[in-house]
């Protein structure tokens, strides 16, 4: 695929190669893929799924990479999760069947995006919450002769998107019931908006109260879909979400379907906290995921004692938690040799500039250390992966050489 | 060539036509681009600097958008301003021909690209602070045969980068002379980041001390091109050095070139805050710029009163301050009727959702204005412009019909 770029393509930033190495012949600054890491976080994902009796649609939307999609159902996946009818409609054009659109699918130019997609043979879902979007998919989709498979959203009060309570649910469920356009197949919710003085007990409560809505669903006969599904999860409690689905024997009645994005290339930051809570909650989960997601950049000034000034701002990463200096190479270093990055903080970032305080010992003459100079390469570690992502069209996805081993596009 | 878009480009987010209603038939969220107020901001701003006696070199890192560029440059540009490699081989292939990079070219693939384009025929700056920079670029260049022409930056104690003081410039200027391959061209400063109590006086302190530095490097016969340039100016304090380069009547001696970037489709909130000082300061610039981005997204839910949810986040929009709603319309509404969004506030922007708390009046049932319903399209505007570009591939701009009349692309 990347030898057919296109020239329009081949000139984004970044540009590099197979072949490339990283600390000598890749344009900096460049967002980095360790594929030992994405590797171990392809399985660990999967088997965590396998293990609770439950699929795995990992959320899309995280990187809009068709090769990590390819690569999550490689592992296994059962399907691709997304938040926009555009983001389906790339995901499936990059030969990805199965869509779930953990979204209110809203717009007739989007509904026109998702009927493409059915005709085209998509297995597609997408969420609903209210009566009149009810309206509005039966109306399309009637004239369209299409039939239309939906799910609908349990939210919790004060939170984002979905029905308040059991009752919404059911009073919706007999609205869709009457439109012979649209196929209920299931329940969804999303417990990273749930809130409580005590979060565990509240996600565990709100995975209980999806079970509960969706074996009323059942009960009722609400359900038209012959494989209905439950699916919750995002990447900071699919562990609390996957117990009570496992611990309520939905098996034969519901396929749980889990949906975490972030796993696939982990984190520095938010997310590693929230993995170490569920591995302090579930001691029996051997090692967790592993951060494979980097960006590297140079010093490109050192204008006073203290300071370095990198070629990497908010054009470059997420900052909704800053970025943490993990290691620095001396460019070209064929050796690899990491150099000290002790004490230093990134302080700020502009567009395409971040400030990093240096500690003292870096201003003295070099040391053993390697004194910083203008041209070092810094490795940073970046929270969260999706705003990180979508600021990159491609991304080198690297081998412990600090090799390019592939150049990975992205669809934002 | 928005007919020759290949498969893979036509997957991106948005994908809007040429002829598409903004409110029937573009898959929303989209970032649109309002014609008349850019059509008179690129005349505004041009205007502005011919009449200081400055060239005007837009800071193309704001949109990265090529149409955009071809805009500026037709309006009487004298070339775009970059802020890395990769950015001008973009602007170059679009067909800039002169390109200023505003910051420090480090790193040996990041000078493989810019030699690339001198060699091609580029007409290209960059800025150097350090003498280890110099001896890097000398070294570079030398060794493909190729002469670079630097301006020397001016930086500020505390600031970003940078030589801090004239004596600092001196020394690197007698370094640039002794390097063959390198060619002083100028003084190049960046006023954004000055500081102190009254930050109007410290601009223009600022602006006079680039004055001298230039002056000095010239008195010392140090700048070896015919035409050297003065440069400096962001996009909240434009007037300021202008009117100091207006004032030390360097036009015999240095070319002053300004490279605001916003200012092209200006902004909804921090610069639209400078602007109004630019305008206290200057009462006789008549109208200032106009804001011409703005992002059009549906509501998707309504869960609960007092609450829409808005299908725009992170991904969408830049979010230093939050997006402001200034309009609604009824999807497929053909007459363009505006409905109230007064006492509407976006309160919170996860990656692709946006809270929205509504007045209570919003609550009750039908009124003049139109009770919000799901489908409903709302019109943000957005701060600042430069974080919300770098969130999307295509942008539509519209007439007053809101029509779109081009679908504009980036190169991020």
């Amino acid at each position: 695929m990347n030898d057919s770029l296109s020239d329009h393509e081949a000139l984004h930033k970044g540009m590099p190669q197979t072949g490339n190495r990283l600390l000598a012949d890749v344009s900096l600054p460049a967002a980095v893929i360790h594929e030992p890491a994405l590797a171990h976080n392809l399985a660990w994902m999967q088997r965590f799924c396998e293990d609770h009796g439950a699929r795995l649609a990992p959320h899309g939307k995280t990187t809009m990479c068709p090769e990590l999609f390819h690569r999550q159902l490689a592992a296994g996946a059962w399907g691709i999760t997304l938040a926009t009818a555009s983001q389906c409609r790339a995901a499936f054009h990059h030969g990805v069947n199965r869509l779930m659109l953990a979204n209110q699918l809203v717009g007739e130019a989007n509904m026109a995006i998702v009927a493409g997609l059915i005709e085209a043979g998509a297995d597609f879902y997408c969420v609903v919450d209210s009566a009149r979007n009810v309206d509005q998919l039966a109306r399309y989709f009637t004239a369209r002769d299409l039939r239309l498979k939906v799910l609908i959203e349990l939210g919790v009060p004060g939170g984002r998107c979905g029905c308040r309570d059991t009752d919404e649910v059911m009073a919706l469920a007999e609205r869709i019931d009457s439109e012979q356009a649209l196929v209920l197949s299931g329940l969804e919710g999303y417990e990273g908006v749930v809130h409580g003085g005590d979060p565990e007990r509240a996600v565990r409560a709100y995975a209980w109260q999806l079970v509960e809505a969706a074996q009323a669903l059942e009960r009722d006969a609400l359900i038209e879909s012959p494989q209905p599904l439950i699916t919750a999860s995002g990447s900071a409690w699919y562990d609390l979400i996957a117990g009570v689905f496992r611990e309520a024997r939905l098996g034969s009645q519901f396929v749980p379907v889990l949906r975490p994005g972030c796993y696939v290339v982990h984190d520095h930051g938010i997310y590693r906290q929230a993995q170490r809570e569920v591995l302090a909650r579930r001691p029996e989960l051997e090692r967790g995921l592993k951060p494979a997601l980097e960006v590297y950049a140079q010093v490109i000034s050192l204008p006073e004692p203290g300071l370095a000034i990198v070629g990497m701002g908010k054009r470059d990463v997420g900052h909704d938690q800053m970025p943490e200096p993990l290691r620095r190479y001396r460019e070209g270093d064929e050796r690899l040799h990491p150099l000290s990055v002790e004490g230093w903080q990134l302080t700020k970032l502009m567009d395409q500039h971040a400030f990093v305080r240096l500690p003292e010992e870096d201003e003295e003459p070099a040391n053993g250390n390697g004194r910083v100079r203008v041209g070092d390469i810094v490795a940073f570690g970046v929270s969260h992966p999706c705003l990180t992502f979508d600021k990159w069209r491609r991304l080198c996805r690297v081998d412990e050489r600090l090799e390019v081993v592939e150049v990975m596009q992205t669809c934002f």
